[in-house]
């Protein structure tokens, strides 16, 4: 089967992607019957089109090179837009992967309503439209029959939506934990294992590339509250917006608190939590402290992981999930196999 | 959607899955569009059958005085078996939860067997007939088109396939690994912190009820055996056969083994393992020392979990899952809801 891609953001992510069409190809079509196909590639300042299919490995060297796609001999046009792109070459699916702007969602939410409304699946990346407007999409991606997938936004390579939406299919699930970003984990973890002051833990992480130069959007759990949003509103149908959830970052966990819950032994981590409670669906982001025998409890470092409890399978967790571009890659390649999978 | 169920077999398992369609008929309405029906009911001396679907609250209430489904009045049919329902009364889908026999598979074998010739999906607790035949059975649901789901029969409402087939498609797996039977991990745990000497163990689960009055299936490492074959055949299409499997239990694991990998830093865990080696499938089961960061060293008493380790998502571990009749009737209602989902 073939499938027509149009990838817009060619960042650090939507090159990995491309890397992996290109590494996985002859597995995608043996394992899966998958011929992916790019037809439109877009970034900032053009795009490149074909509607039989772009020669990725010559995007790839061409942009490793430091080329922009717009400048590809036979291929580049300059100043599309993703809009036009969308709107002028046939495709299936949307791959968004433009950096994540929580302001307006742009251009991502320009690109993931265009493709909804024409009919096109989207699996995406990038955070923004989806926790702006989240039920708005869903809507989109409904009428027109299509599936919008966010594995990628919400955690990537850990399967924190397959595992809340397949693997426990039929059951109610009753609450969700989850330490759903690697920086604060990191942190925490450095704090309690090492007796480490915030500041210093936070210094190390930044000096390793762990943590940004601008560390606030994770260590403030901002990061945490997007994530945690998204997979309320998938698992729990909550209908939430980012306001409905209270959020408490790493800031101010102090060591003395980190020490104390040790000696009670139980560790702190930054949970982002959904439950039912009286028949509506809540969330938050707040530092807790969890008994040793919590299985987050020993989920170490970058690591990521969440925890569902349910009626009828009683807990599962899963952890784990590479951290980096390919790893987000990865996940938008196991969402385009999910939609055309069974 | 009407789905037409066959359920061949109404012991623990069988009974708690008829208690989950009665329990869960709204939710799998309204949230998956699904009205699952059966149309059929066996057990060993006959079956209770209607086509336009048995009254459900009316079989467990005789089934919970003792009475046989053979005996339900306006439905019961004494001495009609598996097979001869499934070749005469219209179904979609078999449920098979008759016990595990892995010396012919039967009856198991020849409901599987006829119901896919048929063009009907199988759902299986039942490992038997797939320890026996995985090969054969495959390869009928594959002409047929219709879709063989195992869940139930590799660790229930543990998602070892799931995870493995759907969370890390597109991904390479490299290794599985799995703590896949309870009985032996409580065991463990139990020599491992508190030093109790093997046979205590055992005895103190036997009393417990979480080990068999004859626990050589578990404690020989068969049960792990059985399980991991299927993992490797199903996400490594392997291709492999209970033979090709070497097997070794925990009966010979010493107190002394545990306390001086303990001094070392790890733990011995029954390991059911797959992986692929100059290009062929193996697997084997085996007490394993892991270091104490091990994702499968901090799964303790009779809590099951498998990691996967892959080449784009690196390693993926999940755990947990309720492991009683519950526990297994809830994966069949889950592989049933995936059949329909998409």
């Amino acid at each position: 089967m073939d499938v027509r891609i149009i990838i817009c953001g060619l960042g650090r992510v939507g090159q990995a992607f491309v890397g992996l069409l290109i590494q996985k190809d002859k597995d995608l079509k043996k394992r899966y019957d998958l011929n992916l196909k790019v037809v439109g590639a877009v970034d900032i300042g053009g795009a490149a089109v074909s509607s039989s299919g772009l020669p990725l490995e010559e995007v790839m060297a061409h942009l490793k090179k430091g080329g922009r796609v717009e400048e590809m001999s036979g291929f580049g046009k300059k100043g599309l837009t993703g809009k036009d792109v969308l709107s002028s070459v046939p495709a299936d699916l949307l791959v968004e992967t433009t950096p994540t702007n929580i302001k307006d969602g742009e251009p991502g939410m320009t690109h993931m309503r265009t493709a909804l409304t024409l009919g096109r699946h989207v699996v995406t990346a990038a955070k923004g439209p989806l926790v702006i407007r989240y039920n708005e999409l869903k809507e989109l991606a409904k009428k027109s029959k299509v599936k919008m997938m966010i594995s990628a936004a919400t955690a990537a390579a850990l399967p924190t939506l397959d595992v809340g939406l397949s693997c426990l299919a039929g059951t109610e699930v009753l609450t969700a934990e989850g330490i759903l970003n690697g920086t604060t984990n990191y942190i925490l973890t450095r704090m309690y294992e090492e007796g480490t002051p915030y500041k210093d833990a936070l210094a190390e992480a930044q000096k390793m590339g762990v943590a940004e130069p601008d560390p606030s959007i994770d260590v403030e759990g901002r990061d945490t509250a997007n994530k945690i949003l998204l997979i309320a509103n998938e698992v729990f149908q909550g209908g939430l917006s980012l306001g409905d959830i209270p959020v408490e970052g790493i800031t101010r966990v102090t060591p003395e608190e980190i020490q104390k819950a040790k000696k009670e032994g139980k560790v702190i981590k930054l949970i982002g939590k959904a439950e039912r409670k009286d028949g509506k669906v809540v969330a938050s982001v707040a530092p807790m402290p969890l008994p040793a025998n919590h299985p987050l409890a020993s989920v170490r470092g970058t690591e990521k992981a969440i925890s569902y409890l349910t009626d009828t399978m009683d807990r599962v967790t899963v952890s784990g999930g590479k951290s980096n571009p390919v790893g987000a890659a990865a996940a938008i390649l196991k969402d385009i196999i999910r939609i055309y999978q069974n």
